[in-house]
């Protein structure tokens, strides 16, 4: 079987295991407070040029995402999203568990629009606020949920639409080295620090066993947001074990090159579908693609790769996801273009 | 610096790591629903004789407690527990951020009697319950905070004073091996199913690197735990590094013998510290004790071990948790109790 | 200044506020368990035919949602709201507050679809539910936000999709009788109970003081609601005020006369409005009316009239809210009809 | 049947109910945006001396606590409470369902003491603060449930330490005028107003048909409290209802004239069964007193006269409460006294 399912398929890059191997029997101090924790603090604030800012180490993305929500809003305001958006979609309700609403946005090509966040906030504010939520925090993701990035010039209008309503900008950073290594990309890792009041920049989907990186930058929301983490679960006890995968993850631009790595795999196969005629749900540059096949092709694929089913197009058509990993070897790529092409006869 | 101020200052134990080494470029299922996470799982169906069980995988304790409440739990219901107990005083409010109180009853030796729960629950039913919460889940640890173990009579009391309020009983294993392993302990695997709606054996202060098993034996509590774990933020993408560790701790029982370990270091250390004429908070079988020291001793003892300060006992002397773990090593504790005989001096 | 901005914009009808003086220095038992609730919750039975179900008087309409909400629904459970619907919109994310998402369906006049409901339903049965809210509860209102009415077709057609996938179904009847007395109804009260899992019969829009009374036909939702209204604040000391005032509502059909009442006065409204040419943004049965004018003569009417504003409609055209209660006098519909005619010309 | 149960067993005073009689057919806006609640709220703070205050108008008591508790904590923090408090008992777990621990501390005779206070704090303070909740919102009742009252200098010390700790005030005043009016009390209305961040005035237990006036002194508390009280269910409709029984409450000083009347009656009673010789739980200067019967008179007295049990003092012995209100007529104090008598012999 070939493995085109997700992202996070394989464990981690033998060099942040090998760092893990190597800290293992050492006693360390535990919940994140220790010398790991802090180096890879002080690398990530580095490397995203904001000296000041706040890295808390968490082990999942949904976790991230609802102690973001739970420690950056009050009970009256509201989180906004692509309608595509992970948060909205994907993660069980955890934010409205959390108490606050996710208004969704439609998204354009999994983006979300300055035009958009204007229309949403002018119908919450009509004179009668009190009975409405109170949009606050813009969520975005990049890459998106579809494999889209944003470009700067995007995410500075953003940004913009924020400062002229009084939004706060949270970047969900899963797939974030995947958007900086796509062809296309104009942001550099400067710019998410510059930009956002906070993000987060994933480990899970390149190359760790797991981990995301929440780094705030607004002053405003560093208070307690540790008070937060172990509320909600988050604090993991051998908490160096994150600090000591980022500490390897970020070494040398590893975390660049897995991406990039992966990128390369999906456009290789991307390309090569093309050449075969096939079809795109939606063009990509990172690690997802979306082709589109008869329902019948769709079924002898089952049989030999794995792969998520996204959408039907139209009554005889079908959208799927194949994603490519740091780990994906190129010759699977190779073998999943032969085997396509036999099927497409 | 002597390390005894946890058990989970340090990794896995090496077979736990070399088991994750070996399937770390595998592409296995994402969030648990993979073959090493089914096969934990039926081990520990065996090992605890409750074939019909659910088990889920979990990162951490608080997590687990606070899905327990969230998942078990109407609204208007709330949990007993000891007042030592940690989800009383050292989850942030965990259990009451998912909307439950915790109802505190006095500890005897860090356990629950079962003459407290019938006085709270009595102090609950008077007539006018809707303008109280329903006592519903009791919650106990074993081992204790405090390092103490119940016996086979004391959990079947409790289990009886549930049946007998319709309450149910969810018992907090994170030190369960070493209750299993203590001297003293009459408690056998099976009991904790027989007895228990709901229990989690502990593997993060137990040799793993980070690890829960949730299992949930009342049929009533098994629907749809696993989106309160998703919605909660509990789920792990690579959920199989749970599995993989678990099948690993209970091979060939090394979950009991690295306890084992742990609780011959304490009561060697134990042994040690009486034979110097030291008195003990509390006493406890386990890999938790509570020397008392003068404040004096105890800011000579901060140069050179790592503990934990519990309580003050009068003006001048205070108690002190020293813990040890699976990774102990034995010269460690003989290097502790010279350096304390010289403090003592 | 006239007044037709909304329908709680008096108190109550003198028959009913006769009844509140007539027991007011009665010592009477409080919360709800007294004889006044007890006779009016055993009429509201008799008039709905719902003999067996569970009747519950709470002060407003928010509240009563928001108790639904959080009585009726498990955790990972999601409500389906037509995006117009009140929960949707305007009660400050009040079902988010208890922790439950709400889905918005797109409405056709203020209704919901059975279509659009299945639709709902089958994205989030996708083969990995537990990453997604499960949709669990259908809400819906009659009349609806914008006037229109659901006939019984349409109900039992909810109803029927309901059963097909599960879900439970929940009307908001803050403006219920206005929706009975309407031209075109074909529902019955007792439809409502055949039809819905559970109800609220408004009084705040329809004469009372205050009052919702939430009544629960599905013996599964019954169970410590009363506990649930408590922990929501929703539980009056003084419940006997709710009692007695449904008591008084529901006497020779006093509910009925008020609502039609106000539904002949909106209507006279609407015909003249149309007579003098005026077109609508929607066409409502009930006592809210949608007329559109140039927003110059809106300027204008806000002179002389309170009302809502509703939509622009194009860039020179706003649609406006006008509203009549059980106290509109016909003679300030007569005026208000002059004051516009004169705006017109 | 004689009532002595509770002070929420009549409607409201005769004048509060003519006021809501002369407005009833007057269209007004709602929600509390009206000129009633505008004057109301003028007159509480020329009453209480604190001319920037904000004050909101609620229905009933837990609403307002849970409001409070909503709005004024962040997630991580904690009220603390006297372990009598009625929003540590008899609330449902209001408080909880907000997401915020209640920390009980030991009360003397119903009231909240310095030294509690701050050896709870100091547990909390311990250098590991993240693991556990922050006490942030000191609760205190006065009259409390127990009848006592604080006097100044006890209040000045809770303030102290309040501002020792870092702590917010906040006084539930249900039954303030029963406190204002009391023998031996030495606060005066503006007090509460200089001592505390937030307090409430009890309308429901004084005369009104329902109502409390939520009172915010800290500028920091003021923010977006008119949504809380929308999202959690309190915002009344025709919130003129409240702002009228106000202002005719706080016409003439009638709140002080009825909490006097009761104040009377029952100390009138406890005088009675002083000289019967019969003895008390506790001394209570309020309307609530608290004598002690032998269980067989218990059973007797219920024959006549409707009152709560509260407590069990000895095996033979129990503490009842009878409480007494603005309408109880001072000759069933006398009949009840006369029965008593025939108990007793």
């Amino acid at each position: 079987m070939l493995h085109f399912q997700n992202d996070y398929s394989e464990g981690a890059h033998p060099r942040v295991l090998e760092a893990l191997k190597d800290v293992n029997l050492t006693p360390t101090t535990g919940y994140g407070c220790d010398e790991h924790c802090k180096a890879a603090a002080d690398r990530l604030k580095e490397v995203f040029a904001c000296p000041d800012a706040d890295v808390h180490f968490l082990v999942g993305g949904t976790q991230t995402n609802l102690t973001a929500a739970a420690a950056f809003l009050h009970p009256w305001e509201a989180m906004i999203a692509a309608d595509t958006g992970h948060v909205c979609v994907h993660e069980t309700g955890a934010i409205e568990a959390t108490g606050h609403k996710v208004c969704a946005v439609p998204a354009v090509n999994g983006k979300v629009t300055p035009e958009a966040v204007r229309k949403l906030v002018a119908e919450h504010r009509t004179g009668v606020e009190e009975h409405m939520v109170l949009p606050r925090l813009l969520y975005v993701s990049d890459s998106t949920e579809l494999g889209t990035i944003y470009v700067k010039k995007e995410l500075e209008a953003l940004r913009a639409v924020c400062d002229e309503l009084g939004l706060l900008l949270y970047l969900d950073g899963a797939r974030m080295a995947a958007a900086l290594t796509a062809e296309g990309n104009d942001l550099k890792p400067e710019d998410f620090a510059q930009l956002c009041d906070a993000f987060y920049v994933g480990g899970t989907k390149n190359a760790l066993l797991f981990g995301e990186a929440l780094v705030i930058v607004n002053d405003d929301l560093k208070p307690f947001v540790r008070n937060v983490i172990k509320q909600r679960g988050g604090m993991l006890a051998k908490g160096w074990l994150l600090g000591v995968q980022f500490e390897a993850l970020f070494r040398d631009d590893l975390w660049l090159e897995t991406a990039e790595h992966a990128n390369e795999q999906a456009q290789k196969l991307s390309k090569g579908l093309s050449d075969l005629g096939v079809k795109f749900y939606i063009d990509s540059p990172t690690n997802q693609i979306f082709p589109i096949f008869t329902d019948e092709q769709v079924e002898k694929l089952k049989k030999f790769v794995a792969f998520d089913f996204i959408a039907k197009v139209d009554d005889t058509h079908s959208a799927v996801r194949f994603v490519t990993s740091w780990a994906t070897p190129e010759e699977n790529v190779d073998f999943l273009l032969l085997a396509i092409q036999r099927v497409l006869k």
